[in-house]
């Protein structure tokens, strides 16, 4: 079988009438009923992050992953924050939301994350889990054999769509936008972003319903020397140029945090593999950009030409996974500088203890 | 078109094989999708509540509800609880949660809930808000006439059903039961009850992934009186023994808060109605009493043969709705007692000002 949700629909597509996409596009499918996955993310933050603390601090979270209530995949990926911290990030993939929590009940990784020790510490830690209903997801690959993020875990499989190349073909694909708009209850009074003292505390941010979180990823291990070239110096830079807008204008854009992180190979040196990780305040925010802003225009063009000019010899590989969330308090920040993820902008809470 | 989830099962059902149900029931579907349902409970709490002081708190709650992304439907009722606090309650249902949300953040209710002034009070506030996926959850009448609880909300019906009359028949009508046995992550290690130090407070509950919460509800409003004796002799009792047996051994049967409500008509008068709401730490603990115990065994015959003698001639209705939780933070409570809710049993946290 393959496992899909559909609604009928109370809200028209925005799939245009009769539209055929300009490239062929790929998602993915679970070869079982997965009615919610899970991405949970894990950091360690210094403003200058000494390797041997780094990998000490993968090792910790990956030995926790041993045993059978462990992820289905996980990656390593670094990246420097606005503020100029070092992050270095697991990124661990579950799809079944019981075994998910089972292991963090029992994690040895998060019993030690959760020691008061943490606080006495140098070092800032986070953890972003995002439980996500299947209805609230959609995915998209440029080519169907690079196997990234939640297309790593176990049972799936990236088919062939045509929800694709069409400015609101992301929401078309989320099953839940068929009968909700998933607006944000903030849209007429987003939050403002404000500084709050967070060395030296535990802090829960409560993120709000259909907040919409982003990882899109960029792929180019092996490329030749015409795509690489291509690549480097063409699409990378209109891509930072895209994300650098959105940093700026984040009051405009609805944007909460976002990051550019570089995934790691197994001994901690980067790859030719970039992630984006970002948090808007709704799905519309960033259709807006992508659909109007010279900025992503400019990424889309070129990811769409070249896909045109290389056919299936394209050695560049573009996707993104994104899920418009329920309203949750997973994000934990412990001992983290004011500005990292949404710490600005999420109502805080602290335990008691 | 009638709405309703369903997964390729993974997990064989309960149901034993040519089963046919000793009475008939019937369950609750939408005419349109409803992905994610919402009981949202309002309550106030004192020793001694002044009719007066309930009467205000009632026509505050439900002056919210005004407007298009009000509930659509709400109920009263009144319980004393374990530490003789007498508590006065406003559920309300939507099933959008998109709108409940919206609501919630722009409620002048939860305005006022809200403000730090309630702290400085002699009066208690909680607010318990299940937030329910369709597939965690599932509804049985014994009648098809009589609406109550999420049966009120528009675009209901009650439907004929033969999931029932067998133990595990709750579970197999739990959509996601097909694919994940909906256990507790803490079932090796159940949560202790504790005493905090709640008044003066204002304390967020952490709810467990899988806490199940049941709303059972009793009707004989217009009974005759062969059936109202019945029911007041026989019937009532046995439900009582076994609430109280419940909240007799909750650590044996993971029962994390108990509450008989009696609903009150538009005056604040006592109908004759009750409601229990209930708290688990897991589905199991619930099947393992409701299929073993005395006390649910005699509750069990008693229903089942009176709905034998008098058939559709009766008047006595029972229903429940039953709800699988997914791990959320949405319960609240401001200056109560230490033993109210789910108080004893979750992690809390306080928001950060």
């Amino acid at each position: 079988m393959v496992f899909h949700v559909e609604y009928p629909r109370t809200i028209p597509p925005r799939r245009p009438e009769g539209h055929q996409p300009a490239a062929p596009r790929y998602t993915l499918r679970w070869d079982e009923p997965v009615p919610t996955m899970i991405s949970d993310y894990f950091a360690i933050q210094a403003l200058d992050l000494d390797p041997a603390v780094r990998k000490e601090f993968f090792d910790r979270v990956t030995a926790s992953f041993a045993g059978e209530e462990g992820p289905g995949a996980h990656e390593t990926m670094q990246f420097v924050d606005e503020a100029g911290f070092t992050n270095a990030v697991v990124v661990a993939y579950w799809t079944d939301p019981t075994r998910h929590a089972r292991w963090a009940a029992r994690s040895p990784y998060l019993a030690w994350f959760g020691s008061s020790d943490r606080l006495g510490e140098s070092l800032g830690y986070w953890r972003e889990t995002l439980v996500v209903p299947y209805d609230r997801h959609e995915t998209i690959y440029s080519a169907p054999h690079y196997r990234i993020g939640l297309a790593r875990t176990p049972g799936s499989r990236i088919v062939p769509m045509t929800v694709n190349g069409y400015f609101g073909a992301a929401r078309d694909r989320i099953p839940l936008s068929a009968v909700d708009p998933l607006e944000s209850p903030y849209k007429d009074n987003p939050p403002r972003r404000r500084e709050v003292n967070s060395l030296g505390r535990r802090l829960r941010a409560a993120t709000p319903l259909n907040m919409t979180a982003l990882r899109s990823g960029q792929f180019w291990v092996g490329a030749g020397e015409e795509q690489l070239t291509d690549y480097l110096d063409n699409l990378q830079p209109k891509l930072m140029r895209g994300m650098e807008y959105l940093l700026q204008s984040k009051e405009q854009t609805g944007t909460l945090s976002l990051r550019v992180m570089t995934n790691l190979d197994e001994t901690g040196n980067p790859r030719a593999e970039t992630s984006v990780l970002a948090y808007f305040i709704s799905l519309e925010g960033l259709e807006d950009w992508a659909k109007s802003h010279e900025t992503h225009l400019e990424i889309y063009r070129h990811a769409i030409a070249m896909n045109r000019k290389f056919k299936e010899k394209r050695e560049v590989v573009t996707w993104h996974e994104c899920f418009v969330m329920p309203e949750a308090s997973s994000f934990e920040y412990v001992n983290c500088q004011p500005g990292t993820g949404v710490l600005p902008y999420c109502e805080l809470l602290e335990a008691v203890r």
